[in-house]
């Protein structure tokens, strides 16, 4: 039994991989280096159980290279994580959300059609579900996302179905909070301490602070989507929001958590109105009871998974 | 004010600039002749208020291109009709809907957005709602298309929110039935009498003809478009449905309509099951109540609506 990971190389993906690797689970992962890094597998890029491919899921021209690597292969399994992860460069040029989330989530699925792999794991985003009001449930519609980068994960989303219907056994789609942890590579704490590195005396906020979002920590999110995985045994598309009971914390109170662990002295200045760029989404509140019925529950709040990060992400830059 | 539509030289697209032209409305027509043909719009080519662009629009490379041709006239509305209408044809190949449906979509929003048109219009279809239960209402929910054809429409509908993040006033997704009439390209009654010409005592139908459809004439869809687009001035995302009020007719309905308009003595021979192919939706139900609160009512009964296009398609075609 083999899973596939798409975006090996990222946070999450990393971080996947090491699990697995630890259950002793054989693990094939993707990755061209264009976000993530050699650095992030450094751990166990010598277990016997992982293979690498050096590859572009972007790239259309490519599929039956891929094909051709992997047929033979028994994979079970495919991760598909290898997603742009930076929002706001996909606002600037929106043919960054196309190509590194769109196009690699279309290849993954022509992967798993051609090598008739029973098992489609995804990583999406609150961001598809734009500015709905109230708590977002998986069944709440309409979905308008307000990004490139939840339009991309939507778009991503829907490319499912007809593969179902061609013979896939299982869908999982996660619609994923802010999930912070190491190694960071964005994000909101990742930039502050940046930032903060650049200009001790000073930490620029985007927007006026008042953004608060629900955030989860990658071992937790890791854990939560192997139990739906085993939980789940019916043949088709599940989608589950994964992320802590709470709705969340400011960027203001990150930022002052960072601040007064990097640098007590500095000034903290907000900028104006309560999105951060273009297609942030301000705030939001996730309905996570599908996922708690499977007998799943958040250990750690926002709050918890914040303290952990800022401690983890301070020592992976300092 | 101009209306430029994708796609002017297909079934939908010709017709709805035929009706504009007639109104006295400026039209820019954008097609490649990939699908469409020039004989589509032989009637309107030379009315002074039409200019036709020769253009690719599921080719990335030439975004740019098409914005400095496009740039200076005042373009208020884009009608984006340009998409793959042969659903089989997706099934076999997924590439044929990601480019002729997606990637054209994604270029006519980008050109929305250099070009600052404040409208856009979208032609999706019943396909996005998969094989949901019951009466489709906008706001029904799971979408999980189940061909790339509806995976790709929704996919393009999903384009749209971060559009209107950035600036575009008003957005018209209208998700179609099956829509009939002259100058067929495609659909069941152009098959069947195609198939009657070469086998004139035979007429095989995909499935075992139980398939119920809503269907619609291209001059009402055309109609209920342009009544909803002054109906609703509100900012925003505006999604209808668009259909009549029946639950549809049977293809054994329309396979008997054709048979007894074309060649009366043909046996007609059914396939197995209930799809007509992988993707094919057995039978869907709109709601239509959204239009219909617009002051707008269905003319034609989805019975109407075939025994026209047979009579039409019958004198275009024999």
């Amino acid at each position: 039994m083999i899973h596939l990971i798409t975006g090996v190389a990222g946070f999450i993906g990393s971080n996947l991989a090491a699990q697995l690797l630890s259950k002793s689970i054989r693990v094939i992962g993707v990755d061209n280096f264009h976000l993530g890094s050699e650095e992030n597998f450094e751990k166990f890029k010598d277990d016997p159980n992982f293979d690498f491919l050096n590859h572009d899921m972007s790239d259309l021209s490519k599929i039956s290279e891929l094909q051709n690597k992997l047929s033979g292969k028994k994979i079970s399994y495919i991760w598909h994580l290898a997603a742009n992860s930076d929002i706001q460069a996909g606002v600037k040029d929106s043919l960054v959300d196309l190509k590194l989330t769109f196009l690699t989530s279309y290849v993954a699925i022509e992967l798993s059609k051609a090598l008739s792999i029973p098992n489609f794991i995804m990583a999406s985003t609150s961001a598809v579900y734009g500015e709905l009001a109230g708590q977002l449930s998986e069944l709440s519609s309409p979905l308008t996302p307000i990004s490139n980068y939840g339009a991309m994960k939507l778009s991503s989303e829907s490319l499912i179905g007809p593969c179902l219907e061609q013979g896939m056994q299982r869908a999982f789609v996660f619609r994923f909070p802010n999930v912070v942890g190491v190694p960071a590579t964005h994000g909101v704490i990742f930039d502050f301490i940046n930032k903060l590195i650049k200009t001790p005396g000073q930490l620029e906020v985007l927007g006026d602070g008042t953004q608060k979002k629900c955030y989860m920590h990658v071992s937790e999110l890791i854990k939560a989507m192997l139990h739906c995985l085993q939980s789940v045994e019916e043949k088709g598309l599940h989608c589950f929001n994964v992320g802590p009971r709470d709705d969340g914390v400011t960027v203001k109170q990150i930022a002052e958590k960072v601040v007064s662990k990097i640098s007590h002295d500095a000034e903290i200045v907000y900028g104006a109105g309560n999105k951060g760029w273009v297609g942030d989404v301000p705030s939001f509140e996730f309905n996570i009871s599908k996922i708690e019925a499977l007998d799943w529950t958040p250990r750690l709040t926002s709050e918890n998974a914040i303290d952990l990060a800022v401690s983890e992400i301070s020592e992976q830059l300092l």
